[in-house]
Parts: structure tokens; sequence; C-alpha cells
């Protein structure tokens, strides 16, 4: 018995999606096909209406529907901060956070060379053409190889251009246990101490 | 800052997948966000394709994008054997051991009072206007409290009709270490011992 060949073409776009796998693709695909007819269209106009609407804000990257996303053209944010993430999404959990009013920049990415992705890769030239204004540049790329490199090498980019830089802060994740995090993030944790 | 109202959708539409919850369905509209446009829009067509096209065997509601399925046109299959499992998913994985060439009837779930399935929700009226020509039904739903319990019924069911039911083999798995099979599975196992 074969599959037909909508279904198999189905299981395969599916099979693209990151952590979908062969398995996971095929329950989809079976799930889909047990939904309303109204169901699985608005799942495939939710995806055709983002690709028309979605694009990148012509300053800092972030996802928009505009021109210039809402951050940027939000006039009560301080422009004398830039933070500078890898992801939208964590330009996104930043300001669920609540606790930052400045300007983004998003890299889409990190530096990887093994992986074939330098500086030209990422948004750092049209950062460099922002910097007008800007009195600290918020280094919040992730914790990893990838985003402490990436971090690093906009580091002494910046500070050769004699702007001041910052790296969020390393310590314990709040509501953690001593006894569960690992040393590097228990040494960082006390080295950063701060006087109460 | 806000999502984008397409986004907003997209990540909505997306979370109403079995195991997708809110974050992974953040993370694939990002993901979807930096494709390709005809990647997303292969995506699309492969879901209305998949639902213009895909409907239920007339026979034994397999998935098919005929009125008959494959199985069921197959004049080399044994019409004599029919094997009663609970998805199209199910139907594939006998396939694809090589050792069933009977035809199979769908039953779409398993019976589940709890949940508001009882017999009329499955398709056990339809199996039972199948019986003409049939040797031995094989009852191979899942080894499941809900599996086990639809087994049963349907074997009553059958037997007052006096058609011969079977029911798939309990035992290790193949490569199974017996160290680590549960003490049911286990118990079964050697119960249904049999003479080499």
């Amino acid at each position: 018995m074969k599959y037909p060949p909508t279904l198999i073409q189905l299981i395969r776009e599916l099979g693209k999606l990151p952590g979908v796998g062969p398995k996971s693709a095929q329950r989809l695909a079976f799930y889909l096909f047990n939904q309303p007819e109204e169901d699985v269209r608005a799942l495939a106009d939710a995806l055709l209406d983002a690709q028309a609407a979605l694009k990148q804000c012509q300053l800092c990257f972030n996802i928009t529907d505009q021109d210039i996303c809402s951050v940027c053209s939000d006039i009560t944010r301080n422009k004398e901060l830039i933070c500078v993430v890898e992801q939208p999404a964590d330009l996104l959990a930043i300001e669920r956070s609540g606790e930052y009013s400045g300007l983004y920049h998003v890299l889409h990415g990190a530096l990887s060379p093994m992986n074939g992705i330098g500086p030209d890769q990422l948004t750092i030239q049209p950062m460099l053409g922002r910097l007008e204004g800007a009195d600290e540049i918020i280094l919040a790329t992730a914790t990893t190889v990838e985003g402490e490199a990436t971090a690093m090498y906009l580091d002494k980019l910046l500070k050769d251009l004699s702007v001041k830089t910052s790296r969020i802060a390393y310590g314990l994740p709040v509501g953690g246990d001593l006894e569960y995090a690992d040393e590097v993030t228990l040494g960082r944790a006390i080295t950063n101490r701060r006087a109460l």
C-alpha cells in the first residue's frame, strides 16, 4: 500500500519544520486530515498572510508589517540605548521583562565560522550606521559559545569606535536553587556579586 | 512592543497543532519568517492540496485520494482476512512489516466512554456490513486500555455473529532485553509461549 501523493507531499513539507521528524510529520498530517476543512484552510491562510505581510524593520531588523517597527517608531523610547540581540524572539523576551525602554538591533544570528556565518552574514554594518546619538550598546547575545564570540567581536569593534558597550549580567536565574546551578554559572554569580 | 497581527495569527494557528505549545509555535513562526517565499508557499499549498484530495476509503475508511483505497482495490490481496486497526497510521505500520496480505478496516479511534466515544463514533456499523466472505477478523487495536476494551467489545459482537476473531500477539518486542521489559509484557510473553 502506498500513500496518496498529496499526503506524501504534505508529510514532506511538514517534515522540513525544525523539530519535526518523519514520524511527527506523519502524525501531524493524519491529525490535519481529521480536522474540519476550515481549520486547515485557516492554517494555510495564516502562512500565506504572514509571508506576504511580514518583513524586517529597515532600522533594527525586528520582524514587522511596517517599514519601521513599532519599537523604532515609538517616540517615547530611549534612543540613547541600543540592545543588540540575535533573534526577534530575544527582543520580545526582553520586552516581556518590562525592564527596558531603549531601542534594539536584531543581528539575525550569531558569528559561527564553522557554519559559514561571518560578520557579513549578520546585520552588523547597518548597526554601525545607527550609532549616532547612542550612548551605550548593550550586547544581549546568548551566553552560548557563538553568542559570547559575537559579543566579544562587537565589543572590540565598538570600543575601537569609542562607543560604550555593556554585556547582560551572568548569574543565577531567579527562583533557582544553588544546588542545581552549573558550576560556571555559580562561579560567575559569585564573581559578579553586588553590594546590598 | 506588539507582534504584527499576521504574526499573532500564524502563531495561533501553529499552536493548534498537536504537540506544539505556545513557545514552539512562536519558534516555528520565526523559522518560517526566515525561509524563502517559495518554501512557505509549498507548505501552504501542500496543506490545501491534501485537504482537497484526501478522503476516507468507502470500504475500509483508510486514507486515500480515490473512492476505494489502493489496498481494497488490489485484487491480489486475501479477502478472507480483515485486520481491524484504530488509525490509518497503524495500517501503514502493519503494511511496512510485510507480514500481512489481507484487507483492513480503520475504526478511526477506540472506545472511550469517558471521552464520549462509543460504538457509534467509530466505523463499526460499516465493518459489520463487510463480513461476507471474511474468514477471520484480526483485532489489531492498540494494547492500551481503550484498545483492549475495543477489541473485547468487537470480539463479543463478532462471536455473536459466528465470525472467527483473533487478537495480535502480546510478547516481547524483537531486540528487547528481558531485563527492561515491564512485568505485564513479560508475564504475557511467558503465558503465550510457543513450542519450537
